[in-house]
């Protein structure tokens, strides 16, 4: 039995992953995926560059906000549906499928053609009614740990979904508030382990928000790799200086490309492979 | 000058607080409110004996959960629409208004007629799909902070709320998450006395989730009524044991009079007077 | 039997407080004191002129730094030894105790003659070799709790003291550290109820430290009276924007006396009596 | 360039890692080292089974309390004085340094002889006299972090034991407390990553006190290599079950080589070797 095999065995067969599957990209199986992405999509020109790019580097799926969640009411709040005249034929033209971000049931009905899984956000994790009407249909959920929520409580809420009827459910740890102010979360490790052993779903790590400094994002990018996790959501623009939010953690084209060249070297010590869009 | 007009000088004219209405109850003027009842309503007989004994204790109004945030999907979620059969006749007959949490904006028609107030708990705060829609209609909204949530968020997330044109809000502290584990939470208290100076709402406390232990919760409340809330909101049973939720940090009947005299004493201290129903 | 005597025989007799004696003061007892003072003592002239201000508001006993804990080796570390020539006739001709911070167990020698206790500070809480040398003498020790201790960890760090035979402990509630930034440190109020509860020491509250901000410090200081502390420690100075150390969270003479009236109301309200020097 | 020879060049000249050397072993170049053993050294035979087992398995320095910080002052408290008659006889056989903490300044006299670094242990980060001790003499100082301390407070700690004449300093990260109760701490991976880029200093990670859980232990330390600290500290002992302290999350022998060829691989994967004893 080679490493990894022994992992699965000490683990036992309760403690294995689900596999969930977005937009024929496999999460929570032996293989590894990289989601990749603005923090919002700014324009079509905008997105159909930075999906070739994250795609090159290796990226299997794009993420990018249509509807921002903002703690002002008066921040820049996404495209919303002036996004929807251009992004179907955009996705089609890249050959790849977006996650975006929910916030409200209401919004299912018109995203359900555009997306491949629904993103909810820290900040709605405990937002039970989303939830459960997500569970209601069958698209896969990435559910983000909310920044205050136990591991617990994370579970849990996917739970709400799981009983409405959707299995399809990724859990994304994206950092925890704690004491720290040097950087913006602190990316909560342990939880992602904890989760592998303690839950049936696929976990995956989003660096980009876990530390809030685009020159430290790829080093905990590959712990999240090392320590297990079954993918990676990352934030990419192709200016980050101009980036309309989350400029400060978000990668360049450059910086993306150096990261999975790391990425793909961890994934070969542990006997992982990438998988491409 | 007397001690609390000096204070209100020293606070400036931006700082005057709001004044909102609930039921004919004003929270955020010269006098003090109390708002108690059980965690979950549970039944006629038990809203009735609850209410007419924390009204004869001076309580202004009742609060009772219809709907239930449960971390589990399997816990008792409140009674829901089974309610609404005897809440109409029984708040008539207490001659008292009652607060309740709200969970989905599809929830506020048929509470309307119901509740004079709506309750979004600690884990919608960030709810802002919910806090818009609050916003379009008039009723005052208590908006519990989030566990995890800055106080600047908290009064921003308020914003969502005003941003769609409702004025009438009252924060509530209910304690937040931290490393301690012999209280549930930790009440911040210094969040209190913050918020009055940095917003324009009434704030009041929640000592029952904020400490979580029946027999330190009067303490607790004679802490936030001190440090100059606009009231409290508490939790009262008859049989504090039998409850089907949050037994462990609900007082009896006996304590919460007892705490409302102290209360009453405090009140005198600072020249403000308990509002009654 | 009126409010008080109710509270203590619910509390019962397991949860008596113990009585601390500093230089004639009790603590723990039926009545209130504040220890009031500068953060560091910066010149004889400075302390003659806080001492007999704050006296004459109403404190029982001076604090004032001699070495402080500083985060950085590069910031003023206060007088040091250079106090000691003219502090005890300061003292003397104040009549007036202090209460000053040991950082090393190689001090007591030296402060055995000037303080009247040793405060342990919030980075020196777990330094148990620190308090097993001050349970070999006899002076009062004022504990603050670590910024980062549980509550059953700052009552058993007592214990280190205790077991080495000094029972005059009193416990410090300083504030905590959480996720929250627009104020210093988080005042754990729930701590100050829990601890005089749970332990046999006397508890009292540093509110200075505790929120960080001037304006805010008196609201929680009331808060902490009516909770139950036993006293307070406030940093108080003539000019606190040209305090060496702690500008910010320092109430000038007047402040502090408009304080001290208002603390004087509350202690009416709930029988206790404010004690003079 | 290769991909370390790149992310060196990004960081500059001004971020390159001081190498500091403990028996022999450097950290902070570009190998990476291991120190293994139990919390607490139990007996003489207890101490030489772990460390041929740890060396055997590619451990380069050993870890092992004599005297132990315990929150209770009727835990035990380590073997003390007992260890001496034995201990340099038994690192002498094995061909080992030892790393073992340090809680008192007057400890220095008779640890000298026998240890190879200091370990100034989390409880004591802040104990700056104990660190200015530690500075005027030349073994290395490993400063591990408070549980409740900032990155920022951590390197500046560093700064008293340097600034009394002391260079060799390596950090850990131990883990910090948060809100989370499934692990004993937070490993905070983004403090490794952060401290790396803005202190001179090496950076290690112990896991075994970050999750506190023995079978989540290898998966973090793992996320520690890949994040780029120069070494681990892992909690090793042939009985975890019988271990006198801190069972729960020590790795049997077993374990631990398995972990060992786990850590091999992914220094491979980042052109890192891994330094024996």
């Amino acid at each position: 039995m080679d490493i990894n095999s022994q992992l699965n065995h000490l683990r036992g067969s309760a403690n294995v992953t689900r596999k969930v599957v977005i937009g024929g990209v496999e999460f929570g199986g032996p293989d590894f995926a990289v989601i990749a992405g603005p923090c919002s999509i700014e324009s079509e020109q905008h997105l159909l560059e930075t999906g070739k790019a994250v795609k090159k580097a290796g990226a299997a799926l794009l993420r990018g906000g249509i509807w921002k969640m903002r703690t002002s009411a008066e921040s820049f709040q996404g495209l919303g549906k002036d996004a929807f005249s251009f992004l179907p034929e955009a996705l089609k033209s890249l050959e790849m499928g977006i996650i975006s971000e929910i916030t409200d049931p209401r919004q299912i009905e018109i995203l359900d053609p555009i997306v491949s899984a629904y993103q909810v956000g820290s900040r709605n994790m405990h937002n039970y009614a989303l939830l459960t009407e997500l569970g209601k249909q069958n698209k896969p959920i990435l559910l983000k740990r909310g920044f205050g929520a136990l591991i617990d409580e994370w579970i849990k809420a996917a739970g709400y979904a799981e009983k409405a009827g959707n299995q399809n459910i990724i859990l994304c740890e994206r950092g925890i508030r704690t004491f720290e102010k040097a950087t913006r979360n602190t990316l909560d490790i342990n939880a992602v382990v904890y989760a592998k052993r303690h839950s049936p779903y696929p976990v995956i790590v989003d660096p980009s928000h876990a530390i809030g400094i685009a020159e430290l994002v790829p080093d905990v990018a590959l712990a999240a790799v090392a320590a297990g996790a079954d993918g990676l959501i990352i934030e990419v623009h192709p200016t980050p200086k101009l980036a309309k939010s989350d400029g400060d953690q978000t990668l360049d084209f450059a910086q993306f490309e150096n990261l999975m060249g790391r990425v793909n070297r961890i994934l070969t010590a542990i006997d992982r492979k990438l998988i491409h869009a």
